[in-house]
């Protein structure tokens, strides 16, 4: 057995960073992970934070210094912190000879990040083992293109007539950070659309999926859930397809994939998919099989987040793409 | 003061059937309705069903007898019913010289109904007022319906790119029967949709819009509270139109429309319209103003069944729209 | 017909402010209330902070300012604000020559209201018709007091064994701030106890119902639910009783409050009460007849709030006490 | 390492039987469990049943027959069927000589069991590992019993003025039956009490804590929540204690007990135990040290049922607690 990795997030603290501490900790590859908050102030215990996981054995959090990192012998460091603190700190840790794995948005568009590798494992595999500094995928973004790449890699869809994703997700994509928006009495019993035209997503899945402005339109929602994501999309298609057509595109593109489970005819819910690391994918066409909906769900903070993040350290390392994740 | 009105309700212990009970009950213009089962058996007080109503004087639910109809004098017969119980039960009144309202799907498609009128206020308040048989619409169709209308008939929409309705819906739309699909933990932290290309409101829609069937996919989603309906509307413009543009068409449609609010370019959500007899209706362009999405709540219950029944009657008696609905 | 009175809300964009800016605005006794946020800064349409109340006529809210309320002629001043406010706002009020409904806590302990009468109508109506003070009561203390008084006055109660009071709360009791408590992820999926033997509503419970410290144990728990109160009260009783006898003595109590509403033994629940002015109250007794679970629900909005305030002015001004609340 | 040993679950399509499903099959000390449905009619895919499992290996669920389970060489079987089933399938599966582990309360009472030991291993490990049939207990009970038993032991608590639990269960607890108490309108925005002096685990725990019928009063309540459990738990105390006296007590009961978690005077939230086997007891004391609540939590479908089984199959065949369940 070799040498266990030494890792460390960045602000383990916050919902996101909380998901990925706790799956680092039980990673079988893994020296037993350095938490940091972003703020001096609030060190403890993790447990302290969220004491759904005390009587686990003791996680500590410290505050952030690059001092300590370099003490620990960290090799990777996660930043789970918010886009403008990435934005600085991804440079500086790759200045000092570590691999980063950075949620934020701050790296996952072309213009910002030329050395930075967009983690999705399922379209860029090979690219992620020999990346340094890796921009995790947006959770909203991840269903979305998981679903259409391989049907735009089949030239299936007639983008003329537009694509239209329609998403809705569980409040902890929102974050911990109390406001109006995640207040309990705002949530409960609604739904509310939000970002129309304007989510910051978007730019990571037009981008991704090589598509012009004009040929996706994508909508979040708001839903009354602490977790998950639910994307219903819409597609026209160039020629009439059967059912098993469709499949077999899918199949080609994610039977070889571990964490994509294809549904069929059959549509996932967002339920299935929660605490797991699997992006659910499904599809109904109508009887002349010209339009199509497809049904793509997971896990906000895990296959949408954290869980993404592990599955991208382990294609990084080189290690089998489902370690740490079952 | 005209002598007011004998109504009855056939179905008072559903849903739909209770909150109409609850609001003729309140109603200016009419005598105290009378309230029935389908059953014999399940004959008593609306408050042992409903113990919410207790306190507010005694509304008795009887076994439905066409007997007891002529008896009390009922003038009005609303149908709370399965659709096969109003594809019998309407005729049947109407050779009695009744008069119907029915909630149920059982005449909302031309070709089953030649007497019918389709009950949306909003387009056809001429033909309401003039019929003996209204076909109350579906809690989908109605959202979606008033949402489009009016950008049908200007003749904006570019039809060939294809229209999408993505709607969500709260669980009091499947009915009050117990079921696996309405089972709690079913439906808690869970979204799912269900009835892609096959649900029976799309037949309705088209019909009223005067659609294609390829022009317009729709969606529902069952979501997790108890009411509700949101509907995410994706269009594509056959020119480019300013905000403006399309505050006046809806202006000219429903400003005279007290049932109606317009919310411009911000977007309703659907506790707006809880409890209420509105349905909500908000846009948002694209920059390059070829491209809208349409965002449109109501009460499922309310403007989505009891509501707009009540809306019909008084169109059909000649009462103020709003009576016995603020 | 007099005189409408002209009334006004200070905090009118809080939920129980707002729920008060709501019904006073509907009730038949009154002119159109004056709005006042505490904030110079907030103003602006009602319908701005809370969009259900647009396309029912303006109701604007104002900057907090004493000389407003003379030039309007206000005779009556509801005060929906935190305690410190209504500590210095109420004399300041009085001295004015206004008379004053507080929601806040800061006037029901004896020792610091010696002007204030506690307004809970069931039990100090003839106190209310004559003040100029009203400190309405806590919302859980309106559960628990209702059920207890009677059986206190009676003398059924065996105190030594001890009260226990178990009182579950929806969000909006928790107030519209949002902070890390009444976040919607730490919220749903969840319950919790709080406050135990700590809550500020106990001095209230125990100085209304006259007993002493370790008489009565009250604990207070957050609800996944936005509004509604249940408490959930055990006694041992001093003689073995009767279902009959327990009826009888709630009923000599509140066969005449129009807004208690009483269950026997069957047992309310919270959504009966949900957006009315009932408290419910119903109980079990053991086999025995020596002990018994009294179940008491309300809406804390309402009656544990703004409807009882609309109510303690009804018997304020000698009118119904129903009104404005049905 | 030893031959697996070979499991058997009966009801395994059940909310229980599916927990309990999941957990035998990562079990390390086990080989892939045979599972039953109690009809003939329903077997299939486990994964047919739960989507969530799919994409884990497949997991056949056959009709049950005696045969199947010799075939097949099993030696324990996990009965998760209603009560009715267990008392005739239970003596059934000791004649033939099997080891068996019953969910349902057939066999909890002492009259119903002579042959059954009462399966809470923190109170009965010893007699665990020599049974050959274990009623495993209900969940309001375990979370009732693990709070109060070391202190009852202790004889810190005054038994005369009674001891009183009020439970809150989410909806799993009520079976996956659909039923109107269990529609998701009806227990949606709600919290109801039920079974008050009647439930039927009240039986088990008063025999457990071998206290009097009139010396412990328990409600439960239904929440809008779809798992956990949480007990307030009211005690007087025989002497005025500290909470160093409390924690003492609790800590000489639980300290070597891995499943059982203490927060001290901090209290525990339903949230922080779900999907995990531990029961999390809190308590706050009076000022006076007199009076006591305490807060005890727990998963019903682990720590309350099948996460339990396991545990008690652990002790059963020696094995450490904690396999199996991390």
């Amino acid at each position: 057995m070799p040498q266990p990795l030494q890792t460390a997030v960045a602000g383990a603290t916050g919902y996101a960073g909380f998901e990925l501490a706790r799956l680092l900790s039980h990673h079988p590859r893994l020296a037993k992970p350095l938490l940091f908050t972003r703020e001096a102030s609030a060190a403890g215990e993790l447990a302290d934070f969220y004491p759904q996981i005390s009587g686990n054995g003791k996680l500590r959090v410290y505050p952030f210094h690059w001092q300590t990192l370099s003490d620990r012998g960290v090799e990777l460091l996660f930043l789970a912190t918010p886009h403008e603190t990435s934005r600085t700190w991804a440079p500086e840790a790759l200045n000092r000879g570590l691999r980063v794995i950075d949620l934020s948005g701050a790296w996952r568009l072309k213009e910002e990040a030329q050395r930075a590798v967009y983690g999705l494992p399922e379209l860029r595999g090979g690219q992620i083992a020999k990346s340094k500094l890796i921009a995790n995928p947006g959770c909203y973004a991840t269903s979305i293109i998981v679903a259409l790449a391989p049907l735009l890699a089949a030239d299936v869809i007639d983008r003329d007539s537009g694509i239209v994703c329609d998403s809705k997700s569980g409040v902890s994509g929102a974050g911990k950070q109390p406001t109006e928006t995640t207040h309990f009495v705002e949530v409960a019993d609604n739904l509310s659309a939000y970002g129309v035209f304007t989510h910051r997503h978007l730019g990571e899945i037009l981008e991704q999926l090589q598509l012009k402005d004009d040929e996706l339109t994508f909508t979040p929602h708001l839903l009354p859930i602490p977790r998950g994501i639910l994307s219903t999309i819409y597609v026209r298609l160039r020629q009439p397809a059967t059912s098993a057509d469709i499949e077999s595109i899918y199949a080609s593109a994610y039977s070889e994939k571990p964490w994509v489970r294809l549904f069929g005819t059959r549509l996932p819910q967002i339920r299935y998919s929660l605490h797991t690391n699997f992006c659910d994918v499904g599809f109904n066409l109508s009887a002349d099989g010209k339009r199509m909906v497809i049904v793509s769900c997971l896990d906000n903070l895990m296959k949408g987040a954290a869980g993404q993040a592990v599955q991208n350290m382990n294609l990084m390392f080189g290690w089998e793409e489902r370690e740490g994740l079952s």
